[in-house]
């Protein structure tokens, strides 16, 4: 754990330069707008510590997989995040002396990230090794209005000489991934040009045949007045630059405003890439540096309008909130349904692929509150349009007649990962994406989904489901052996509770789903029968014979559901008795003995309790939670919040706080040494769930909200908005009381405790707590 | 399945050049003498499809271990075989044409393994290019007389034309692993040096420092008479050359005799390589090309008298059987115990690390009963060498005090695998190696063993198992979980059957032999206390108690062992019932379907009745038998033997015979398609015993020989020779009766169909056999 940027509720700051940890600062300082973004890293040369990190949203790479033993089924290639052309560099030099801060001394150095406005600052003192002092100011946005264009201004003064200052803003093409498995480079050269003041490259990605054209235009001022310049055209491989220099004196200001642009074949056409990036920048070039920052300040604001948490009584939690709020909405905007939520959003290239179940599980609960349903609706529709590679991919592995598994880890909806334990077998995936489209509906109501495209999803998967199970003639019940569950320290276990139980879920709710669409749309039920090819006699007959007689493992004297079959057997310790020095057991243990140790990853039972918690009464939950938390380390960023969730649902304040409290600050404070890699996006959505379901206890039931507050020790309120339906709602959550905005909408009823409010439009209600309400 | 070599009783014979088959031809036609090998590759340039391969035993290269995703306790690296310096090649010039095979017509081609005599014999006519005719006659062998050396005899006849004849005979050091990871080469160049028809090279293997001399010395003869000729030193980069050109005329036969040898820095100090190899070369080279073949054949012929199995009326298994019995020889002689049996042995190097459970399970029989006592116990030694290492080893995986887990592949002691489901989880292979202890004294009554060695190595392995089970509160039984039995298409399951059986054996074993060393040496067992710093009664009450609490699973209704816990929820369908489409299923199916099917691969709890049957009555094993049988693939080639074994036990010898003649000729009709990697070394073992322990019934108890013969429908007898402590036996089967004849040793008592025959010494007795005996 680190603890090197200073608290402030509204920006990320560096004070001083620390270079030892430049590349989790440059991590945590990402930059994005859902279309692009890149890392915190310098505009001028840095020869120090540095992950040089700019990625273009859908521009992949099919990276030929690295096996020790190839096993049928495995994916021949891991689609990767590309790293893609850096459009930030300004090379600086004073007098033939490059500005690099790993060979000067630094001074007054200071990196903010202003998460209210949406730009990165970053301003210093450098001593060159010549004596000369200079002082930088640069001001970077990635834009979120004009989503595939970035702006720097990047402002020099000579402090203690007078001489030339040469500026070379460049475009550096020749880029490569740190995790690519073969060590190749992924993008060819197609075209390069230069012309004065202004720079473009087109490339193409090897294999996929992505072009993306970045360019860049910029102007130089000095006393705040463009001036006349002659730019010399530097001209290499995947590269282009022009330098410009520049006679400075001493305590003068000289400003290069540089607008970059990078556009990519998936939203225009090939042709045409190289015309619309030069109209592009010209667009925003015209419009101007300043008007840019207001313009995106402007869209910031109208954000955290509907986004923000609001805490008192505690600035740390009030940043790690926010940044984690911030960084979700940098990384998705849902404005296009090809694209989704990468582990890593544009912080870092680690794990390749882009899409995983923490989609489904954790963000679209995040984007259903905080934005509009189209952006939850995208994340949906993604995976219909993946839906004819996962009939695909489960044919693969043998299942047929329309069964999907959709993979671990995808880009393009082909599976990408290659551990046998995991691709063939953490199928509750699966389940999750059936789950998300009840997520969705349950919230928005917006049961036409199921007709549009949520049935066939589902189908699909209920397909799979039906076909994976086996009738065990021994115990003359349906087993499902081999899986691994969402506790990835068991693998390849028979009659995982939770998978078996999301399994029959899926294949309850498919069958429902289908009857609500006959019921509302006949014609188009007739349609799908016919798309689906279904039998509705016998595939719903098998599925209610499947759900009526699945096994479930459970252990009637202890009261508990049982993780897998052998659970039991297991040498039963807790976590609390393992010596410090063997934690975490990731990195302590071998896999053999994670795997037959009681220790679990993160929720799994109980992950299911908290999914379908209507299914079970309070002291279900309290019993599986009393047996299972002990044994869990947490080892996952996507643990503690079902725990903080599950903490504060039976009561435990300070236990749902400390859970909030493992996951709300990971990558400000660096908790476990890898935010260097890039920042935990998907985790972040937990972090928010924490606090909204958690300390709020907010739910959607049959229509309605569900609130049970509660503000955790240290804080003296919170205060979040949801967004629903028509309504957007803020709870302001103090010790005494919750206040109830209806800031927009119409007259909106409210349940708190279990009791019912009704606030009208445009006022709020306020309504006391007292302890017992939390019993 | 391919069938181009012709059946001969004594000679894998190639008549007309299959250069398709080229590569699975050189893996047939491997030499090798325990100390060095190759394959059988022309001596002249091919361009045409090879796989050039010379190994020198005990020289290995840690090769970096390449992985999908990491897991803790995997090996760094993967110790390989490794391909050394090339040392047969001559090159061959007509008027400056090369000779190659791949570029003429070729006719009256044959490449002979003479298997009597050990030498590789190959002749053709050439056609070159420009219309030249050669005639080629070729004799190698690799001498287990000199075993660090082989010899050629190189004959070139011109037909056609007189002309200029150049040979150039060299070795070539500049070779690669053809399965290395990163496509390295491992060897570095330290020396070389040519004199007059005389040349050297000394290589180091990168990392583990082997060094290598391999030398070259050649004479010519034409007419039968050693002529006087003119050597040119041809210099490149680990490479030594003498070019020789002669004027030859048609119909004359010129021949060039070459002689090399490999010293290992494994067996001669570095700086004496050098002076030693020159004057090995000299030693050969005076003994001269025919003695050494005259050597070798005598020296075969030695070998033959106790090895030879003759079956009469069948030559295409009498060729697959003495192959197999000529394979194992040539691979491991038994003189060092540090050496070992690879699966490819010198054939090829796939698997990379020499050593597996193949040779405590297969190959240890094998050598017990055809070579002296002291080549088995040399394989024991070889393990408790490593015992140290197989200490750490178990100490990664968090196992301590003196508990030791032997790798599932190694080289040097080291594990070398990196497949968590195997590497960490695949530990029944303890058990063998103690099982091969067990094995060993029960033949050879060298009880002083235990005392020398073996207990040492039983207190690892059953400290081992002694701390891995775990103590199920739920069951009050000791329990295994997440393990893999024998039948590698179920992992990480728990209580494998085989597995918890053979643990607890080994907890038995240990404990009586550390009472039987106590009655024996007192002062030896004190020393090993000391050693072993054993707490008698602390450890041996453990071992007590978990041998009178391991949970076996069993199922008393279908009175079957249960492979695992898991397994009655299976689909429990039969292999007959499988598409052929379907199979081999570990090449059409995906992993996930393989594990969660029934099909077992190789034995797994027939081999436990296989190892413990006088453990477990008749009834037991059949019912055992008639239900797993059905459900197995056989999809590894150390399954049938096994198999073979026990329905030979069952009386059934239609099935017995089935099952042998799956392995009996695997590789001389490239039964799976993978001949050309190498012959199936440690299998060989297996086929014999199906032989000798099936078809022969041949058993060891309490120092008494058991037969039980039966002769296979489809020949008219069959013959093998035993050692059995000081006796030589040879059980020559007929279906009428059973002669033994007692060739070396004292009078012995021997068993037949369970009844006792005293054979007199030096003379024998007829049993005769009638149906009865046989249920």
């Amino acid at each position: 754990m680190k603890d090197y940027l200073k608290h402030d509720e509204w920006c990320i700051i560096e004070e001083g330069f620390h270079r030892e940890y430049n590349e989790i600062t440059e991590s945590v300082c990402s930059l994005g707008n859902g279309r692009m973004g890149q890392r915190g890293n310098f505009e001028e040369t840095f020869t120090g510590k540095t992950l040089q990190g700019n990625y273009v949203a859908g521009v992949y790479y099919p990276d030929k997989t690295r096996v020790g033993w190839w096993k049928n089924g495995y994916p021949e290639y891991f689609a990767k995040v590309l790293n893609a052309a850096n459009w930030i560099g300004i090379k600086v030099e004073i007098d033939h002396e490059e500005l690099d801060l790993n060979h000067c001394e630094v001074s007054d150095f200071r990196r903010v990230l202003n998460m209210k406005d949406g730009y990165l600052e970053r301003s210093f003192v450098a001593t060159l090794a010549s004596g000369k002092q200079v002082k930088v100011h640069a001001k970077r946005i990635n834009s979120i209005v004009d989503d595939e264009s970035g702006a720097i201004r990047y402002a020099v003064t000579p402090i203690n000489f007078d001489g030339k200052l040469t500026l070379t803003p460049f475009i550096d093409g020749d880029i490569k991934n740190k995790d690519a498995n073969y060590d190749e480079k992924f993008w060819d050269e197609i075209h390069r040009e230069t012309a004065f003041a202004e720079g473009y490259i087109e490339l193409r990605t090897k294999k996929t045949g992505f072009h993306v054209v970045t360019g860049q235009k910029f102007e130089i001022f000095q006393d705040e007045k463009a001036i006349d310049f002659q730019s010399f055209p530097l001209k290499a491989e995947k590269y282009v630059a022009s330098q410009v220099s520049l006679d400075v004196i001493a305590g003068q200001e000289t400003v290069l405003v540089k607008y970059a642009c990078n556009l990519s074949s998936e939203n225009y056409a090939v042709e045409d890439l190289l015309t619309e990036a030069k109209a592009y920048l010209k667009r925003i070039a015209a419009k101007g540096f300043e008007k840019m920052v207001a313009e995106q300040a402007d869209k910031w604001e109208s954000k955290w309008k509907t986004n923000d948490i609001v805490i008192e009584g505690d600035v740390a939690a009030q940043q790690g909130i926010r940044f984690n709020i911030f960084q979700l909405n940098q990384t998705y905007t849902g404005e296009d349904a090809r694209l989704n939520i990468g582990p890593k959003g544009f912080t870092g290239e680690k794990y390749g692929g882009s899409t995983y179940w923490d989609t489904e599980a954790y963000c679209i609960p995040f984007y259903l509150a905080t934005a509009d349903q189209q952006v939850a609706r995208n994340l949906l529709v993604y995976r219909w349009k993946q839906l004819g590679r996962a009939i695909e991919n489960a044919g693969k592995l043998g299942f047929k007649d329309g069964a999907a598994l959709y993979p671990m880890v995808t880009m393009n909806g082909e599976e990408c990962h290659n551990e046998w334990e995991i691709t063939f077998e953490e199928i509750h995936r699966n389940g999750a994406i059936a789950y998300a489209i009840y997520d969705y509906i349950n919230y928005t109501n917006d049961e036409a989904y199921l007709a549009e495209y949520g049935l066939e999803v589902l189908m699909g998967i209920a397909r799979f489901w039906a076909q994976r199970v086996n009738w065990s003639s021994h115990k003359q019940q349906y087993v499902m052996l081999g899986v691994t569950g969402p506790n990835e320290y068991e693998n390849n276990v028979n009659n995982n509770w939770y998978t078996n139980y999301i399994a029959t879920w899926c294949l309850k709710y498919a069958k429902e789903s289908a009857e609500k669409v006959k019921a509302m749309d006949a014609a188009r039920y007739a349609e799908l029968v016919q798309i689906l090819n279904l039998n509705e006699e016998e595939e719903f007959g098998k599925f209610q014979h499947i759900i009526d007689n699945i096994y479930l493992p459970e252990d009637k004297q202890l009261g508990v559901f049982l993780q897998q079959d052998g659970f039991l057997d297991k040498e039963l310790t807790l976590v609390k008795d393992l010596p410090a020095s063997d934690r975490p057991i990731n990195q302590k243990w071998s896999w053999d003995r994670i795997l037959r140790s009681c220790f679990i990853k993160q929720a799994d039972v109980l992950q299911g309790i908290y999914f379908f918690e209507d299914d079970f009464d309070i002291d279900i939950l309290r019993r599986n939670y009393d047996f299972y938390e002990p044994m869990t380390v947490h080892e996952s960023s996507l643990s503690p919040c079902v725990h903080s969730i599950l903490a504060a649902k039976l009561g435990d304040k300070a236990r749902s706080y400390e859970f909030y409290q493992r996951s709300a600050r990971l990558d400000l404070d660096d908790y476990n040494n890898d935010t260097e890699d890039g920042c935990h996006i998907t985790s972040m959505a937990g972090t928010w769930m924490s606090v909204v379901k958690g300390f709020g206890g907010m739910r959607v039931k049959e229509g309605k909200v569900y609130l049970s507050p509660f503000v955790p020790e240290n804080w003296k309120s919170f205060a979040f908005k949801i967004r629903f339906r028509s309504n957007l709602l803020n709870i302001i959550t103090t010790s005494e009381q919750v206040t109830i905005e209806n800031l927009e909408g119409a007259d909106i009823q409210i349940f708190v405790h279990g009791e019912a409010f009704d606030v009208k439009a445009a006022s709020s209600v306020v309504v006391a707590l007292g302890e017992t309400q939390l019993v």
